[in-house]
């Protein structure tokens, strides 16, 4: 299973992606940040983040894809500008019929170190560890898009090929019975 | 001046086109909502989202798409897929280089009404009058689409020209400096 694992922002968006099944070793595929300049206008950050979402999809065809849940709890400053990362990312994944996951961050945090509430460290240094990497990839964002990544391969791999065959099913229904929607 | 007025929403999402300027008497040219169904997977909402207002631009072809600014502080249980949609409508207009405008629903309420805090019945009470309709177009959804087209052609004509100028630069910028901003 070839999952990219992607943590929304607007200024950084974490993605990474992870090949394996649950309880066997993972690999790595590939890790980097899609950035988006702070003082460009909304909509064409929106049109960067797509841009970068879409490269990682054409070069690394996953089978799923897993963003971070986002509440609305979280700093109001940037949850906004983190929502609508999010909604591209899944935008990019649905228009391919690939399944989107969302998970929470104590999900992920959860799957890789054993507690919701670990931090920003610990989760680097399990991805380090079950990753077999030299060091933790950085940016943090970097980093916790592999987490999201390997937390989706862990958690239901049953439940996970059910989900990618409604989801195709879903994609390839939509084009036709969406069409007219507009009223 | 065309304007798309887009009320931001994953189950209704108001769309409105009028032309006009500042001073003289305005003209609706299209007015609906994009559906979709709330039990659908919220990547494929997205994607529906996108079908829609990719429809409007395409068969009208504005010069300016105005958003409602979405608030952190809003109902809790929406306000994320009310930022997911407005995150797919400003990535749509600024993909082809159309200048995106946020507008807060009390400076439309303003715009049009006179008061900030107006209700809905007095918004679509006065976009029926400015427009010239037999009745308010329904739902609320609609005519605050329209409301928010109203707003941004009366609010400052001289800026929107230069605002359109500079996302069309920068939207072709951005296809060159973007590419590769992926580390």
């Amino acid at each position: 299973m070839r999952v990219l694992g992607v943590d929304p922002g607007l200024t950084r968006c974490g993605v990474g992606v992870v090949e394996g099944v649950a309880g066997r070793p993972l690999t790595m595929l590939g890790v980097g940040v899609v950035r988006t300049p702070a003082d460009a206008e909304l909509g064409l950050r929106l049109v960067a983040v797509e841009q970068g979402i879409e490269r990682w999809l054409d070069e690394h065809r996953p089978e799923f894809v897993a963003v971070e849940r986002v509440f609305s709890q979280h700093n109001v400053s940037t949850v906004m500008g983190t929502a609508q990362a999010s909604a591209v990312a899944m935008l990019c994944a649905a228009r391919r019929g690939i399944p989107v996951a969302l998970h929470t961050p104590s999900e992920v945090k959860a799957a890789v170190t054993g507690s919701g509430r670990a931090d920003k460290a610990q989760v680097g240094a399990m991805v380090t560890r079950l990753l077999r990497l030299d060091a933790p990839p950085k940016p943090a964002d970097a980093a916790d898009a592999l987490a999201l990544a390997i937390c989706h391969i862990w958690r239901a791999p049953a439940h996970n090929r059910l989900q990618r065959a409604v989801a195709q099913h879903t994609a390839k229904a939509s084009e036709s019975s969406w069409k007219g929607r507009t009223a």
